[in-house]
């Protein structure tokens, strides 16, 4: 749930509605409004609060009364856990918060989600036996939990290949959960991993394109020829369809989670990586997150160019569950890691965050060390925007100027991340060689509380 | 300008949009968009620019085609600069930015401000001459330049008052410069000022009122039975209607600047009050204030409820620039103090900031260190919203629980601004005593680039 107070506090949420909106983040968004004699007149704060909120909204309204404000919110409440999951933005005008003959409403019943046509799962399922390379691209409720399970199932039985987009928003993974791979942000190298297959099949995610297009390169890295198949769409329930797939292909039912998948094929295994030592690197980092995560850990994943490495390095350690950014609008981490922890107080946070994304967000630090969160931020500090620098160099104009490469690096000053964190009451170090990372990652891990770690890359 | 990459890219800088958009501040601002073709396909930041910018848009445009841009940003630009002064948001799909075809356009004229009305000229006159006690409430160019000296002529002549509504935008002030009372936030202390006179005369200000609705309150603080008269709308050129109004008063041509205007009447001085000694207080931080204040300095204040008595202790002092949050929006000083340094290199800039309205946007410490701004940063440390306290108290529910006290506070931990400041590369110091602050403005006000004081209340 969100609150904002007035029209900007809305707009200083909304580049993070944006993904929350990308990622079917169920949100309530509780929006307070001037009472409504006071809209009237031309006051500082006024501010079409629907205009702003409508864009990153998929059920908007401002209450009438204090008597229909427990059914609005009711309404919301319901609309936003509805599969498959969205943003339900109630604005209250203050005099229908202060007024009386305010009623507790029930909760409605969730809408249902849309089944999926059985004539797409037998088609699905003649495509899994032809044996044709075949890659199942998964989102939402098919990356944890049962719909992975029976992800898992197909992919052990059928030989095909479990994929997520780059943007996914929650993956779980480790102790034994089948493995998927994130198709890379880096064109060339998603276009290296989805030449193989001769067949896609869609489970709630939509075809992979670049973020961004290029006046001269291609935006869809799927192989030419092949046969892209759509099982479910948004609004269906993925894990149902998965369910009814691996039941298409006779598969016994199985695990009731994402963990009893790869036991049930016999392959359940933890391979945890050893403690990498020597210079930073963004291998050896790779490496160390590996080695020391915490079973059932929450990572939060925004190291953008510096996390190379980072899922292969932990896909077969302990059961943990790994975020990412599903909008691109950068600046998720921090605040990411604290709604994670505020949320599952007896996990573990690995917080890890490039530098320039770090920068919008950073105050949530200060809310880590108030609320005495246990986690643990990792801030890679390369100094400098490096998407900014690649997609530039997409665009085939040349190198960038001096001013073009000024604006892409973050250095003069360098920041200071340890400086920046005491101030706001975070213990921070800079560890100077992998030794001391996985020394510091190790005390974040059992201290109590916030803590935060420079890597100077 | 303002320049932003994509929806989220927009909503990272809406909060102040709304604070330039209530103040007139002239903006052009150019929004990336994807390339129309890409615009089919569902990626990550993918979002409806045309939605978010809307509500702070006075225009708004997406550029159709390459050879159209440059006629495009030229009637940006004059629509941003015509009286009274807004945004003008050019949304750039990349294609069209990377096309082929481009043509300089030659700037419009600018849409001429539409003139007062002389029968308005006449009446206002007519009041003036009434001798019934007025008040001038002024905004806009009315607080700058040949508008504010023609005030002051009026005010010298006629006995009224000058005004300004608590949220104005830009006021030149010292040396000379008209006296201009602003009106007290506080409900109880504006209407304690407005209380004597029996007419107002609006000047581009509309009739005052609190910022918030309550229950109970009264909202507008004019006293009962005051005539209240509209000399001049926004969209009209409020200097000039104050020009005329002079003219008709058969005042005589006078001063071409605010500075001026005294000096006619021959009683243009300087008073600056003499250097505080002793422990801090709000009171007397203030005096210091006034007592090192270089001239032609641009004061950004949003200082919140740590400010009282700063304009009345600077009122007489050197000529210097009042800059204010017109918005409510908080979270401004810091990028105000950027923008104002960036614009005016040869002046310097005292930003005023209270605790929790700079950590909103303290990011903007890192750009006045990287861009080398003569910015002596004050950081009132309350450790408290204390807007936010007192509006709750004027709720009339009575006093806040532990929960409710927790919001407002910014404490637990203290956030050390020093450290904040080093770690964005900006040098910082803590002053313990008004001698040790006086010494740390003037040593802001002497050094290259910025510096920050925490003052500890």
């Amino acid at each position: 749930m969100y609150v904002a107070a007035s029209g900007p506090g809305l707009a200083n949420g909304l580049a993070n509605l944006h993904n929350a909106w990308r990622a079917h983040t169920p949100i309530v968004n509780i929006v307070g409004q001037h009472a409504r004699e006071h809209l009237h007149f031309d006051t500082p704060l006024k501010s079409d609060i629907e205009g702003i909120a409508r864009p990153y909204a998929d059920w908007l309204r401002t209450s009438s009364d204090s008597v229909a404000l427990g059914r609005d919110a009711a309404e919301a409440m319901a609309t936003a856990r509805a599969l498959p999951g969205g943003i339900a933005t109630l604005i209250v005008p203050a005099d229908v918060a202060w007024g009386d003959g305010g009623v507790v409403a029930e909760a409605p019943e969730l809408r249902a989600a849309r089944a999926t046509d059985g004539r797409a799962v037998t088609r699905a399922a003649a495509m899994l036996r032809s044996r044709v390379p075949t890659c199942l691209l998964l989102s939402g409720n098919a990356l944890v939990g049962i719909g992975l399970a029976a992800a898992g199932r197909i992919a052990a039985a059928t030989g095909a290949k479990l994929l997520a987009p780059y943007p996914f928003a929650r993956m779980e993974r480790g102790g034994g959960a089948p493995v998927v791979e994130r198709i890379p942000y880096i064109f060339e190298q998603a276009a290296g991993l989805l030449k193989e297959f001769r067949q896609m099949i869609l489970v709630g995610a939509e075809v992979p394109r670049s973020y961004f297009a290029h006046p001269v390169k291609e935006s869809v890295p799927v192989a030419a020829g092949c046969e892209v198949f759509t099982l479910a769409s948004p609004g269906e329930d993925y894990a149902s369809a998965l369910i009814a797939l691996a039941a298409e292909l006779g598969l016994r039912e199985g695990a009731t989670d994402s963990r009893g998948a790869l036991a049930d094929s016999g392959s359940r295994r933890v391979e945890r990586p050893g403690t990498p030592r020597g210079a930073i690197s963004i291998a050896g980092l790779a490496v160390a997150v590996g080695a020391v995560l915490p079973d059932d850990a929450i990572v939060v994943d925004e190291s953008m160019t510096s996390g190379r490495g980072l899922m292969e390095a932990t896909a077969r350690v302990g059961p943990h569950d790994w975020l990412a950014n599903t909008g691109g609008s950068i600046g998720i981490a921090m605040p990411l890691a604290v709604g994670a922890a505020v949320a599952c107080p007896e996990r573990r946070v690995l917080c890890l965050s490039a530098d320039g994304s770090g920068m919008y967000t950073m105050q949530a630090l200060w809310t880590m060390a108030r609320e005495g969160l246990n986690v643990t931020v990792v801030v890679y500090a390369n100094r400098v925007y490096g998407v900014l620098k690649r997609e530039f160099s997409g665009l085939g104009i040349g190198e960038p100027g001096e001013k073009a490469l000024s604006m892409f690096e973050i250095g003069r000053p360098d920041l200071d991340w340890v400086s920046l964190a005491r101030g706001m009451g975070v213990p921070g170090t800079r560890a100077e060689s992998l030794e001391e990372f996985v020394t510091a990652l190790r005390a974040g891990f059992t201290g109590a509380g916030p803590s935060l770690i420079q890597v100077d890359l």
